[in-house]
């Protein structure tokens, strides 16, 4: 097998396969359809900073959005270029993607050890869950109170409308979706990756590419659970609102509490679970 | 909210919280259980090596599976000693694990440049997933065509056995799953994790400790979809069967088939696809 083929549907992001499908206790050979999963490598100033597995499509963005929550870059004014990588010989290398930053982002504070986790590694707590938040919040503060309102009945809707526009899902089933919502409830934006952090960090950096950052009044809709480093992105992003159809992780929870962010899971056609700052939830 | 405490079910990995759980349009107050995530930090002769986050438990196994899919280490015996790590005064630090490696396996080729992904970064292909997986083979040679056979009847009844053993996610919904099966179809081991790579290579380190590696005539089965990290790990760990519910993506199907590895996905109660190898795979 393996003998695949870009599918002409969505040739950068789907692929065809024969497959031996088995019914019952009768193998038979069919086609199916794959979710592309490729490398990818973001250098900064020239220097490889990461390798990332994703799905092609939207790389400038992810590059842009995994240098915010990795809390290298503050905003897009940190940025002085962005662009697809070349060789020695001028030709594109289309999964490896430059960003070289202005001098003086270089030299600040967020981006004087590029890559390390926000968490510090303290000797004296062992690396307790308590000081990994109390790091993060120190360099992203929590979010202001503030006079965001979401109906529940809006909040019920997001599922289909998400999934009513997730085309590359459709076709594999193999991706994680991530969507921006207004307080109405309509969809701003929507990414699907192979990876969910991908995805969400494609919104983010779409959101820094066209000045519509950051999220202030926006919901931010993922497809599977919530972990602490969606929050965080979240929290980065500035995003008052996450909500996800299955269930948080406890230092999402704890990081969304302390964070000011209004956290939802278990959402279903009619119910819903809200785990922080329920003020936000109205009738 | 985030008033939350350590559950009596499984006080290490589950904790209790109370929620407002929304039906229709009327809140209400109810107590959620949660997964625990907590950071965990893998220290090599005393470096700080990598962070994740993880559900707490098994952290010795999770330390040693993740060094081996790292290509870190071969096998056990490039141990020298492996322990939670204690702080100046000699007290624990529960989150932190020290692994110290033989003289000889520090200067092994493949310790020699410690996690570094596996993928060269090649500046004149631009980091193609082909020579992303002719590295990989090279330091971790396709498996040898063997005498395995696996009924698909055996296959179908894998998903029960997993969920009907998964203590933790019956409780909160939360946690992804890894089992290792015979032939037959028996579960020898489970593990669960919020990151489902660590599920894995908690499995991974399990048989290192224990004397079981490599699993040469063992069943890997994922709740969720398969990525190439997760073939990457079945590879090293010489596991010439993946299973998973969901979708694989390209790379994962490409790794497979070069790497030797049956791969099964979308695996229903009656039927199933056998995207690679399908010569294990009988009536």
């Amino acid at each position: 097998m393996a003998d695949f083929w870009r599918s002409e549907l969505d040739p950068e992001r789907v692929m065809r396969l024969p497959v031996t499908h088995w019914q019952e206790n009768t193998p038979g050979q069919r086609e199916e359809l794959l979710t592309v999963e490729e490398p990818f490598e973001i250098r900064l100033n020239g220097q490889s900073l990461a390798m990332i597995m994703r799905t092609p499509g939207n790389d400038v963005e992810l590059a842009l959005g995994f240098l915010l929550s990795e809390g290298i870059i503050r905003g897009y004014q940190d940025i002085d270029a962005i662009e697809i990588a070349t060789d020695e010989d001028g030709l594109p290398l289309p999964n490896v993607v430059n960003v070289s930053l202005k001098t003086e982002a270089t030299s600040s504070p967020a981006s004087s050890a590029p890559f390390q986790r926000h968490f510090a590694v303290s000797a004296s707590c062992g690396l307790c869950g308590k000081n990994s938040i109390s790091d993060l919040l120190f360099s992203a503060p929590p979010l202001e109170p503030d006079q965001i309102h979401v109906s529940a009945s809006t909040i019920y809707k997001l599922p289909t409308l998400l999934r009513s526009r997730q085309d590359v899902f459709e076709h594999t089933g193999g991706l994680h979706a991530a969507g921006l919502f207004t307080t109405e409830g309509e969809l701003a934006l929507l990414r699907e990756d192979v990876g969910r952090h991908n995805a969400v960090d494609k919104l983010v950096g779409h959101g820094l590419l066209h000045g519509q950052f950051p999220f202030t009044t926006s919901i931010l809709m993922v497809s599977g659970r919530t972990s602490f480093e969606i929050l965080q992105k979240a929290l980065l992003a500035r995003i008052p609102c996450v909500v996800a159809i299955s269930a948080p992780s406890s230092m999402a929870v704890e990081l969304a509490e302390r964070g000011g962010i209004t956290l939802i899971g278990f959402l279903r056609s009619r119910s819903m679970n809200v785990y922080t700052h329920p003020e936000r939830i109205v009738r």
